[in-house]
């Protein structure tokens, strides 16, 4: 992270937001018009047709085209992993990274079998945000920094961004973003992340709702909310989607973490995630109510609840099979096929 | 199909899930003795690490091995199809064989995709089962033969075996099976299939209707339901279940007429698809109901209404990828990071 180098102010992130590009109409007409013709009853391959239409709109091209998918994971530590929120010690993140440089995480296994470009950001894991329960979590410079950082994941020749994180206590500023955009409850966001229970869970309610009261005059404006109650990873996340915007590169978000990350650009502007996926439906319990709050539909609902990226890249599979169907086959009239009787 | 040289009977049939084998609970137990050791949270996996475990457990090895997976796909022609219960002639039956051969199907850029074995097995496509409304479908000699004919999908060498099937008309006769051996109205179990509705949706629901009334005499003996409301194929899909539960392969089911073909095996004997998974559930809505019926939670649900063995080759890259996972990740002894705090 060289926040001082960029010095990027939320300002820049919201005239990005305004320059946003709109999905290309034209584009999902063609794959519409080819999916009638193609041999299956119409609507049989179900959600990998409204998928390859989504892709190809947001791509802007036609065909569409998913040959070089990279999976960014960002890490990052948590000051208020100190009030003893999590089930890991924060040493846990770093190593985590270590292990995915190794190719030892589940994440490792997944880019290897869908053949994706997995790259890791580490967000300087020894300065941790502060404790949202005590101070701000980031000032503007490192959170605007952070955001500015996570750009640099969308580069040249990249046709799709799966994003995932590592971060011990994310879930808790996860929560705290959530119950800080959206209202209701504490505990309503708050779940057992890498397996808390008990007391730890009621200690991890009770310091959501405290982050959240403490910074309760700040909770109008997403931008401010992310820089209070979230971590620098969260804040790269959402500069990487911004920026796959701008760059006309489809995402596809991983679980609760990433997709509370997201949700601050969906409160600055209604429009920002509609280039993005949802990969699945994490078993975090507030993962649930966010992407319904963002009017999301995850692809897949397997229970996981892994975050670095793991739902996102096996959604991947999904949507690299609706593309081979929709470029590959046949239409009825080069398969000789009888249309319907009737 | 060589009915005549086969000359199988239900009797046979019967003496083999009298000789199923039953899961591997070692291999089951190898298998949750590393989950617990490797980098993530304890069942942070969710379903992925109870797919492994279900799969080491009908292999009956460990680690478990998934590198041959073969797509077996049935095709047959109905007498029912006569009735107008299709938006498409039978005709469509051979000409979609002929696609699959020519590499022009769905379930040709799945496969590909997927490395998976395809291969297409037709059941004399000139030679329909009768019209259930009028007669039995088939004699026993032909359904048993058929299902002898299905056993043939499983080969040494395969570790994996993903069912589907082809057949103009073949919703209607799964949904006769179905409501011949759980109940319920026939309108339960009727849907769009390829896509009718209106009147011939409602000719389509009194078809299966008249079909069991007709036959309601069998319907307490599933594999009479097979032959007097079934197809060619949907008997050789039972045969190719059974085969595989000998071999100890497990199967991926596709959708509603698979796992109406599966659901015969389950009524003569509840424990005959537990090397089974179902690998999305259909857009056709008795699906639903029936994947209820036989206890089954499908992996996938994308609004796939195709058959021809789609929604199984698209769940076989989430059988994999929790294989791979399970094989390839790091333990955390191996990858040096600190277990739980507390």
């Amino acid at each position: 992270m060289a926040e001082e180098d960029t010095a990027a102010t939320f300002d820049e992130m919201r005239a990005l937001l305004a320059a946003m590009p709109e999905p290309d109409e034209a584009a999902r007409e063609k794959v519409v018009a080819r999916e009638s013709l193609l041999t299956k009853p119409a609507g049989a391959l179900g959600r990998l047709e409204t998928l390859t239409e989504w892709f190809a709109s947001w791509q802007g091209r036609y065909p569409p085209q998913l040959e070089h998918p990279r999976v960014a994971v960002f890490a990052a530590n948590h000051g208020v992993a100190g009030q003893g929120v999590s089930a890991y010690p924060s040493s846990v993140t770093a190593q985590m990274v270590a292990n995915f440089q190794a190719g030892g995480a589940a994440i490792n296994q997944l880019c290897l079998m869908q053949d994706a470009d997995l790259r890791v950001y580490e967000l300087a894991l020894d300065h941790p945000t502060q404790d949202f329960t005590q101070a701000p979590a980031a000032s503007e410079t490192e959170c605007a920094g952070a955001m500015a950082y996570g750009m640099m994941a969308v580069e040249d020749g990249i046709d799709l961004l799966c994003l995932g994180e590592m971060g011990i206590g994310n879930t808790t500023s996860a929560a705290a973003i959530c119950h800080g955009l959206f209202g209701g409850l504490a505990a309503d966001w708050v779940g057992s992340g890498t397996g808390v229970k008990g007391e730890v869970l009621q200690r991890k309610t009770e310091v959501v709702a405290e982050g959240v009261a403490r910074h309760k005059k700040m909770l109008d404006d997403p931008f401010e909310v992310l820089r209070h109650l979230g971590g620098h990873e969260l804040s790269a996340l959402a500069g990487a989607i911004l920026a796959a915007r701008i760059a006309r590169v489809p995402v596809i978000l991983d679980g609760y973490a990433c997709t509370a990350a997201a949700a601050v650009l969906h409160q600055a502007d209604h429009r920002a995630l509609d280039h993005c996926l949802v990969g699945h439906l994490s078993a975090e319990p507030g993962h649930g109510r966010l992407v319904e709050a963002i009017g999301k539909q995850p692809i897949l609902d397997l229970g996981m609840r892994l975050g670095e990226a793991s739902g996102a890249a096996l959604a991947l599979g999904v949507l690299r099979a609706a593309i081979s169907c929709h470029v590959g086959m046949a239409t009825f009239q080069q398969a000789r096929i009888d249309g319907p009787a009737n």
